[in-house]
């Protein structure tokens, strides 16, 4: 419980106003298989004609605000890719087929030559992941653009955030943490050459959305998220979920070339607490070692085992050095605070 | 097509930005069985597990932004009312059950008793229809309220805006004009003595959609559309879309005991153009008028027949004034203007 003397964040705030109360009702509502806390809802079939063949609906949804999430003046087809990405990256999360989306947007006016950039970059990516604008609405306002996405995925299979399991391997795909050196770089927090920032920039603005390894993961992994919010604050919603807790091999986690090369203390920022990656961070018993690989080389992308599920406990994650080494607390503490919208 | 030289609409920069593209490629998806460009879209169920039995899902996205559709300082219960409230709107409109809907929110900072007095509002209305919130978004930002909704619906029943038939008599429920009575009196456009004011202002406040009503239209009614633009311009949305016209009689259009007292000008305008009013119009055979008028006793709810469906002309609506004559063309160019959120 929230006291609310004291002021409220914004997963205190979604839980308290809408999360817990939403959930509460679901029961009465048997269609509705999965609620709000997930990357996913969960729709499933009227319930007279259940069957194990049919597939469920996940719905995803996402609001991105202009200063808040993309800077003013952004790039238009960057931005139409990027609204889309995110999406798409909660359905990847889900294990789920992408089926289609909604999109709702406010801007100040009509602006033909940013609206055929923004809505090329949307339907481009739209494209590439068969996944139709099937409805929406526009309007005046300050720029907001709120997509919600729908895909199908067997209810019993999809990689909700509550089935990681003790002695479940953590992985991560791809890389983590050149969006935030990007983002860093930008906003003059550290120096980054010219060239350099050109090399991440890229994985900031035109994040690419996991959408076949997820569907691929499907009775593979048991419990998966998105890295949106920075790699320990999400991977801490499956451990919550799940009610296990976890160590982390922090220097293993992997990083571009161009991160690889900072001090170790600003890659540590970067791919633990970084945000916008949208690389997938799943959990998979030690008997899928030799199908994620496999996985991995078909699909041509890495994936890398950094840590381990462990039984719940006081301490969620336990971050272990290259040395084999326990953090200090205080260090720990620092890389283990989540992002919140509101701070 | 649209000349780019001349500023774009509302209706134009959708149809030429993101409708006739997304359509042009529904072809490809043969689960999205209705795209952008009715009351919601709908999604069938997969193809190989086909029945007529099984309902497709429909699903409707709106935005609210404030100052454009709410006034700063609004009541939070009354917009957590209205925000769902129009989106229950477009299920109604298409006949579906409601079955769950999906918030994306930015607001400026948060406030724990605007928050709670908003989500009461919401989750009052949600329950009446048994439409749970099933996932969401909360961020920072100037306040703007999306919400996409979920039904369920028979494909080959639901009330699309294409089905108007020649012949068909036009509906609407309960009585139109209060919503656009009380906007004009806060805006100052005429007078309106203060206990008339309260006794409209909450048809603008707190709209009652006519879930109930559109259901009960399955296999009734041939197509439907809720008014939240304007009676005439929404009217304008089913004869395109069916290939048809209309003749209205203007002066059967029902309104309430304190806007029928007004002049017979005010009373047009508020009835035939303004919006906000979310009731629904339909068009139904003339043999399925004692079935409606059954409806209307069985729901409590006051149905009238005020128009005719008539062959494709270059004149879309014709206006009929009490005396049946035709309105002169100048007085009817003025009440066809529809409502464009950038003008």
């Amino acid at each position: 419980m929230t006291n609310s003397a004291k002021p409220l964040g914004e997963f205190d705030l979604i839980e308290r106003f809408f999360k817990e109360r939403a959930n509460q009702q679901l029961s009465q509502y048997p269609e509705i298989t999965l609620g709000i806390g997930d990357d996913c809802a969960l729709i499933g079939e009227e319930k007279s004609f259940n069957s194990n063949n049919l597939k469920d609906l996940a719905i995803s949804t996402d609001m991105l605000v202009e200063s808040r999430h993309f800077l003013p003046n952004a790039d238009p087809y960057l931005l139409g890719h990027k609204c889309l990405a995110v999406n798409l990256s909660d359905l990847a999360a889900m294990g789920a087929r992408p089926l289609g989306f909604t999109l709702a947007i406010a801007m100040p006016a009509v602006n033909a030559s940013w609206l055929e950039a923004f809505s090329n970059g949307l339907f481009d990516l739209a494209k590439q992941h068969q996944c139709p604008l099937i409805g929406g609405d526009t309007t005046a306002g300050p720029l907001t653009i709120s997509i919600t996405i729908f895909g199908r995925v067997s209810g019993s299979q999809a990689l909700t955030r509550d089935r990681a399991q003790v002695g479940d391997d953590i992985w991560v795909s791809h890389q983590l943490g050149d969006a935030r050196l990007a983002l860093g770089a930008m906003r003059l927090e550290w120096p980054l050459p010219a060239e350099e920032l050109d090399a991440v920039a890229m994985r900031m603005h035109a994040p690419t959305p996991r959408v076949e390894l997820g569907q691929n993961l499907l009775g593979v992994a048991h419990a998966a998220i998105d890295i949106s919010d920075g790699f320990l604050g999400d991977l801490s919603h499956i451990l919550r979920q799940s009610n296990v807790s976890a160590e982390v091999f922090i220097d293993q986690v992997p990083g571009s070339a161009v991160l690889n090369n900072k001090s170790l203390e600003l890659q540590r920022l970067c791919k633990l607490m970084g945000g916008d990656d949208y690389e997938l961070c799943f959990t998979a018993p030690p008997n899928q070692s030799d199908a994620i690989h496999a996985l991995s080389k078909k699909l041509g992308l890495s994936l890398t085992a950094i840590g381990k599920i462990k039984p719940a406990s006081s301490q969620l994650i336990e971050l272990v050095d290259g040395d084999g080494h326990l953090l200090p607390e205080n260090l720990s503490a620092q890389y283990l605070k989540s992002f919140d919208h509101f701070k």
